[in-house]
């Protein structure tokens, strides 16, 4: 089998560069381990920054987001027991989309075999050949347990941070950096509806909660906890009453109601990996990068690295130009940098540190709430944070 | 001896306190350890943030910083090679100005003494009495060898990080908050005529470097060094040597000239003491925080505390009403930390820390760039350091 481009992983990055592919007519075959309802059901991210909100508008696939996202011009960053709303309209002009990743590859999927698109699901084994010629392949068993390989011009590796596209760099080619954080996030997803119109970061003496929604019947909470923790350890009514402590302030009410899925427990990590390309192989997204929620920038950067991408692939097989290829990573890796230093910098700002660490010392704490205190009365902080939160233009990062 | 307020310590705050006070027919003596020629010609910090500028204007002690104070407005943040100028007038129409803190003490000195005011130069064995009474005193040795003591009604503790007067604090009364930095400056004082106009802040691999200077004809320089540095092992030509290094850039030279001084290493800590008053003890300036040098606050928190510690104590004079006291701690300390926040800030971003330290990591160092890179690129970002910078006007820090 032969296509332009082999794409490792049907999440929003892998899918969503085969949709701009097409829109160039431009080949390729997504291979993905899962099935398609695992990938459609599988909750992730849940904001979208405003240049994502434009790009799937702009290429088609933003019906359903702008008819069932929740479009947010603000954050609230609640301590002290009162709310301080960042307000994103009036200090940039722009807001966010609250839309549940999981949406996004819906659409994505639709849209693709919609138009005749190539995806399969539940593959395995998948072996990356050949990467540092110009014409790499894929060596995989479909889902019928059939072997294959699959000849391409460039391979995209947008299988995640667990995935084996990251893998097939050859020894020493690849610099991680890494930043592990001391806690971790239990995440809940409830039956309820949210009582709050905009997320709530809220930074307490008993640690980091924040207040969220996906859709006008689910509300997303999400706790500080310790790294090691078992989700099963914490009973409903246990998470409720933690919620309730962290996020109390004056006229909020929390809605309770059943979980709709295992509450889990996430580490929390920055890891970069430079380059993001080594030869034909391109990672983009988890595959190259992960961020701490906190700044909600995951998805948004999987759909800024394949931006990139498809635009240089689009240079490359119209007319045979390789300067957008040998500038991709390092296009990718200023914002994804500009996205770690955010991202780093509210976890830091908004979580409990134990004051074993300098962020939790004495000192730390008073230094992180008078950052909290400036943040939120000086515009030229709240614009930051916002410029920031609702995404910086592609190509402004810095 | 009695006098409404004894004052410890003729640095700025000392100084400017008792000028204050007399503005508003209140009566101070300020005792001092040192000569008047050794406090007159003590180099410390040279920068005078806007509202410092302003007040002394105000009170009428500028005519001379005016007359032959440098009015600066930017500064540059150097790295990767070139200047990056935060341009203050264009974001926030404001500057600073700088005249070296000595320059203010003598135009201060020379204040009092023609308004008649009562310094005492050289006094020893300073001790503090009953000051959980509404009647404290102060004993001494005055300069002939006298022992002397002064009684008031309130005392204002001004002699600095190293002064007796927080130690009069009962024990238990006090919280300490600190931070040391792995660091300290080897200052240089040279003649030499600088070749810049503006302060320039250089991040770079073999550390940070900070060009400066005090007048047409001298020129300021710090080098970042280990925090145990001899300054005497690093002889002149070292120095200069290493200067150049880390201020080379396009189009940059370095005027060499004699030191005028003998080159010596200031370590770099954050100090902060909580309150700043008991009973009728007040502390200002370094008497109860310390600042690293980085973000240019020292003297001008000592100067917001006595504008702060003068209006209560005219309040208290004028109408008996003890409210300006007792909020005098929290209205300091608000302004205190946010400068404790800043100026950790800016020593965070532009000095090379060790890799076994988290700002100092691969991973920290990234994060380093990026946020010079973003500084110095987002209008927001560059607003937000220029407006603490020149100074948050009074009363504004949140």
């Amino acid at each position: 089998m032969r296509t332009q481009v082999g794409i490792i992983g049907a999440g929003p990055a892998g899918l969503l560069l085969s949709h701009l592919l097409a829109r160039q007519g431009i080949e390729s075959v997504v291979l993905e381990a899962r099935s398609r309802d695992h990938v459609e059901k599988r909750i992730r991210a849940g904001v979208l920054e405003h240049p994502t909100v434009e790009l799937l508008r702009e290429v088609g696939v933003g019906a359903r987001m702008d008819a069932q996202g929740l479009p947010h011009e603000g954050i609230s960053l609640r301590f002290d027991g009162a709310d301080h709303r960042i307000d994103f309209a009036d200090l940039v002009g722009k807001g966010i989309v609250v839309y549940g990743q999981q949406e996004v590859v819906k659409d994505l999927i639709a849209a693709r075999v919609e138009a005749g698109g190539a995806i399969e699901f539940q593959v395995s084994g998948v072996h990356l050949q050949d990467i540092e010629t110009t014409s790499p392949s894929i060596a995989y068993v479909d889902a019928a347990g059939v072997a294959r390989e699959l000849h391409c011009d460039v391979i995209a590796g947008c299988d995640g941070f667990h995935g084996v596209s990251r893998h097939a760099f050859p020894a020493g080619a690849l610099t991680a950096f890494d930043r592990q954080y001391p806690f971790g996030w239990l995440g809940v997803l409830a039956k309820a509806a949210p009582t709050h119109a905009e997320l709530v970061y809220s930074a307490g003496e008993r640690g980091f909660a924040l207040y969220s929604m996906r859709s006008p019947e689910v509300t997303r909470l999400y706790l500080q906890v310790p790294p090691d923790t078992n989700a099963a350890t914490w009973s409903e009514a246990a998470i409720w009453d933690e919620l309730n402590r962290r996020l109390a302030a004056e006229g909020f009410t929390l809605n309770e109601g059943p979980f709709l899925e295992r509450p889990s427990v996430t580490g929390m990590r920055s890891v970069v990996v430079e380059p993001m390309r080594h030869g034909r192989l391109f990672l983009a997204g988890d595959a190259a990068h992960i961020v701490p929620p906190t700044g909600a920038k995951g998805m948004n950067l999987a759909v800024a690295d394949v931006r990139v991408l498809a635009d240089a692939l689009g240079s490359f097989f119209g007319s045979g130009s390789e300067t957008g290829l040998d500038e991709y990573s390092a296009t990718c890796l200023r914002r994804v940098w500009r996205a770690e230093h955010f991202s780093w910098w509210m976890t830091s700002m908004l979580h409990r540190f134990d004051d074993t660490d300098p962020a939790g010392d004495p000192f730390g704490r008073r230094l992180q709430l008078s950052q909290l205190h400036y943040t939120v009365s000086s515009r030229a902080a709240s614009t930051s944070l916002a410029e920031n939160y609702v995404g910086l233009p592609y190509g402004a990062a810095p």
